[in-house]
């Protein structure tokens, strides 16, 4: 079952994206998964690199595991691990248009550790030619046991139709 | 004046920062400002790759124009100019951990726009050995007339203390 309505755990997911059928069309309660997803060193390290963000935190170990407070050392950078969530709507909806995104960060992600987020359609409405939907947006580590980010975001979608090609 | 006080619009700068009082301390109403940048299509092309979005709006200049209704072309990930205030937080308090961040996408960022970041302490509470701070952020284009981006993030800060050797 690749699409499934009003039952927050039962998801399409990426994986199955490509024989999906076509005229499938998003509805609330719809929910999309990304593939698991592990941010490496290297990953860290270029997104540092991208946005300026230095803090020690996610680029030295002994001061994430000192003052820091992170146990398990690096954590990776909140927003890093939060672009899952528009790329996870981009995937499915190529030329969405992101309105808003509201993220509470509940637990860290650590460098290596395995992330799955999820977006579920809330609430659909028709925009002149667009539809503006409203997702609740979540990130789970853990095995899914762990909820890392929890929040809610606003896009302008082209189409409700999902997009069979998903952009991997 | 580096350090401005309930004055949105008198701020520090963190071209500044090198020359800071060492003494200094965040107060409720101080405000700090990015260094102005500008995303290159190199920059937007590495967080394609690091966060997965790859999002034609993005990376495609026709298709961004057409489809995506923006009339100067590729637009900048929303998430990486938002990238912004915690690098911007991070590098005036290094160690500080993010909590929450809210976003609203008010106005598109292209690729070579001139972009500042600006956060200002709303709140400041004394947590353990920590400090928690509500911010406001923003961040503006067009020579600061254009609010491309509004929120608010809350921050745990080890110290309230201003770093002198901001991380740039």
């Amino acid at each position: 079952m690749r699409l499934a309505r009003a039952a927050p755990l039962l998801v399409r997911t990426a994986a199955t994206a490509a024989t999906a059928d076509p005229a499938a069309a998003l509805k609330a309660g719809d929910a999309l998964r990304s593939r698991p997803r592990r941010f490496t060193e290297d990953d860290v390290a270029a997104y540092a690199g991208v946005s300026g963000d230095r803090n020690p935190v996610h680029l030295d170990d002994a001061f994430a595991r000192g003052a820091g407070g992170f146990q398990s050392g690096r954590v990776v950078h909140g927003m890093l691990v939060a672009s899952l969530f528009p790329a996870l709507i981009a995937s499915h909806f190529p030329g969405a248009v992101y309105a808003s995104q509201s993220l509470k960060f509940s637990a860290p992600v650590y460098v290596g550790d395995e992330v799955v987020a999820q977006v579920q359609a809330l609430q659909i409405k028709a925009a002149g030619a667009r539809h503006i939907v409203k997702f609740a947006t979540k990130c789970f580590t853990d095995d899914e046991e762990t909820l890392a980010i929890d929040g809610e975001a606003i896009a302008f979608l082209p189409t409700l139709k999902l997009c069979t090609e998903a952009i991997e």
